[in-house]
């Protein structure tokens, strides 16, 4: 008799955690969907400070926001993590022109970060176009004294458009030098995008030291297909003027705000996006997204007066995009601290309307969260799936195991935007950027809660 | 032996079927995100034809673009279904003012379809402020000689946007009796939106008969924040202009294609959005882009080489935004004729993401349709739900039980755009778009297979 109350109570004690859960997440929704100070803040860090690559003086103007920001939503320590960054700088305004027998027109373009610029005086030679890296190898002998042009489509047929990212992006990863190999003198790439306007989108290139650094911009879609098809008929040149180069690393800063855990303050949870942004746009979806979401899943965490077990960070991390010092600096300080980090979530795919969340993690683990399932899906992320993370957590994973998750937006308007100049705050819709925050805060409260 | 070797011949089969349900599927998938007409389709009838009210000059001109597209597209036969139609026209600017003792201000309104006009003079009134029926009740000894302002909040924290909808859009329909009832003068309505705009929505009110027909308008939400504000300190009066009216019935048009049916030639699937759109805005979301997607299901049904087994109906419905006089049409002659329709898909909510359908069918019909889920998830639609359907089609389920259902595209932004004027061409996203088309071409493609 005794045993079966026993068991009775325990019943009834998960039921009412189950409904507790329940009950903390509307909480959640209600507060974050009421009062939410994620696009207030979006406004701030895109229209006051705009793009804020690694070095530049906007990161610092971004740093010193962030910090406000993180306090003002309640954290009850916020500090900089000084790390040293890149500081590329594009040196002006990119330029390209086509030149044919009867025409002369200007490309749009824009140089591939990390690139190394044509100087003032600029390049001139005609262009090869090659359709894939095996279309370069077969034309290889035609490549010295040329400027290769990578017109690798982005693959429209693929339903999950960061596959079509992930396939297309080593064009612009390696493309440059792989053309250098073969004597190219610059490159130019078509934009990793399926939108229907012409901005070029930028993005990191990475020189391979065996082989000269040579110029190399994105051009837009239309441009690209004009530039196709001019080159079926006529050989044609281009002249383009990029100015971008490195000068001294600086002093950038993760900026971190905490909420101590009451049970468990060694166990640390990690939210996060990054701060710093490309140049060339505002860096509203990549990722002023991220940011203004984690520290809005702080704010709706104070707000509903939720007291975390576990000790919660809340990240904006330096130099995602041309360099990753912020989140390796982030798991270096962790290691050599001996820090126990047992879980950490990213947001760094867009202000998009949250679909589901991508785990890095063991299959028990994943077995585990996939039982929460049914309490977030109600509030859009009804897809968990194996594999995700972001950037800048990666490096905690590598170091410690550090079970991870990714917010999965949907992604098929992000290719539109990425890395391109209409990345700006009109681009972020205010509710579909406030339930991304909410599904955030709903993982973070049940790992929180019951462990991994 | 010979047994089992029937068992293995039928299991490989049915191993085949799924596979080329699979292949089928993938087959549409490639020519709808390669080749799709949808979104030139798309800019045509927003941009060349635009607003297109029921009665309307450009009614008759976007029936004439569909009818074209639907035998470019590759319809079988294509005809013109008529039947009579409401003709309400705006007659001109709808104008509203505040006027406080120390300020006039204007208001941007939008007068609700179906609405009767002010006349030219125009009317002024006190403004009384309610925030829901039971607060009308309430003050219902002061509603005489005034302008009643209805500003009942769209929901923010009901998930689902259509839900918000629901619960607020019984002021713009009932609004203007219940206040007429107590002797208002004329009504404002909060407009049925979470959008950060200032737009005014319309759409239909209805007028009860034992209560005399009184003015209305939807207001902007910063205005009617603004307004709502100005009331609680001090009186004001709205001077208001509105010049809607009803002229006689016109003859309006379905217009239909279709695809002779192989085997089942009798069983006729319909599939289906509505031509007509609201006069202030471009109707791209509502219901261009439903328009197009039916268009591109049958352009790629035709691409792969499709024959279906049954007779397929791909139509655009007159008039369903303030009578449903197509809808109703549609089905009665379908009675008349004693025709056999075993199945409608009607794309009615935006041409946005799509996450799933809903069904408005039997238990065991459900149970058929979701054992397709997993065919059909992998392009978007992974939410199978019982409920749904379109307003259009619905009656054909009264009619015949036919079972019906509803495109459910991603629904967060809908109600940013639902008939106000931003809700143009430029606000669809081409993508968004052809992945709806798609997920509709799939579950056609299976119930064409398979029946219900």
């Amino acid at each position: 008799m005794k045993r079966t109350l026993v068991v009775l109570l325990l019943l009834s004690t998960e039921c009412l955690v189950a409904q507790s859960d329940s009950f903390r997440i509307r909480q959640l929704a209600n507060e974050i969907l009421s009062n939410s100070k994620a696009y207030q803040n979006l406004r701030v860090l895109t229209k006051d400070i705009g793009g804020r690559l690694a070095g530049s003086p906007q990161m610092y103007q971004a740093e010193q926001w962030g910090f406000q920001a993180l306090q003002q939503a309640g954290a009850t320590t916020v500090w900089k993590q000084a790390c040293m960054v890149p500081h590329w700088v594009r040196g002006g305004a990119d330029k390209a022109m086509a030149i044919t027998p009867g025409e002369k027109r200007n490309l749009d373009v824009v140089a591939l970060g990390n690139s190394i610029g044509t100087g003032e005086k600029g390049l001139k030679a005609p262009v090869l176009l090659v359709n894939s890296f095996e279309d370069l190898e077969m034309k290889k002998d035609q490549v010295n004294g040329k400027i290769v042009f990578y017109n690798y489509p982005f693959n429209n047929t693929l339903i999950r458009t960061f596959e079509a990212y992930s396939d297309a992006s080593k064009y612009r990863g390696q493309g440059p030098s792989r053309a250098a190999k073969y004597g190219a003198v610059a490159v130019i790439v078509r934009s990793m995008s399926h939108s229907t306007d012409n901005h070029p989108h930028t993005g990191s290139t990475r020189y391979d030291s065996a082989y000269a650094k040579i110029p190399a911009v994105a051009i837009g879609l239309q441009d690209a297909d004009w530039l196709a098809q001019q080159l079926q008929t006529s050989e044609l040149k281009v002249s383009m003027q990029t100015l971008g180069h490195f000068l001294p690393d600086k002093q950038g800063h993760n900026i971190i705000g905490e909420l101590k855990g009451s049970e468990f303050p060694n166990e640390i949870i990690t939210v996060g996006g990054h701060l710093d942004s490309w140049d060339n746009c505002e860096g509203a979806h990549d990722d002023g997204a991220g940011c203004v979401q984690t520290i809005e899943v702080l704010r709706a965490f104070k707000a509903i007066g939720y007291q975390p077990k576990r000790t919660i960070r809340f990240v904006l991390f330096a130099n995602e995009e041309n360099g990753l010092r912020g989140g390796n600096k982030y798991a270096e300080e962790a290691n050599a601290k001996g820090e126990r980090h047992v879980f950490a979530l990213e947001s760094d795919a867009g202000g998009f309307t949250p679909r589901g969340f991508g785990f890095t993690m063991s299959d028990e683990q994943f077995k585990k969260v996939s039982a929460w399932r049914s309490l977030i899906a109600p509030y859009g992320c009804n897809e968990f799936s194996l594999g995700g993370g972001g950037a800048d957590i990666g490096p905690l994973n590598r170091t410690f195991k550090t079970p991870l998750a990714g917010l999965q937006p949907d992604s098929q308007r992000y290719f539109d935007y990425h890395h391109a100049r209409n990345d700006t705050f009109e681009a972020v819709n205010k509710r579909e950027l406030e339930l991304g925050a909410l599904n955030m805060a709903a993982l973070i409260l049940l790992v929180d809660h019951y462990g991994l």
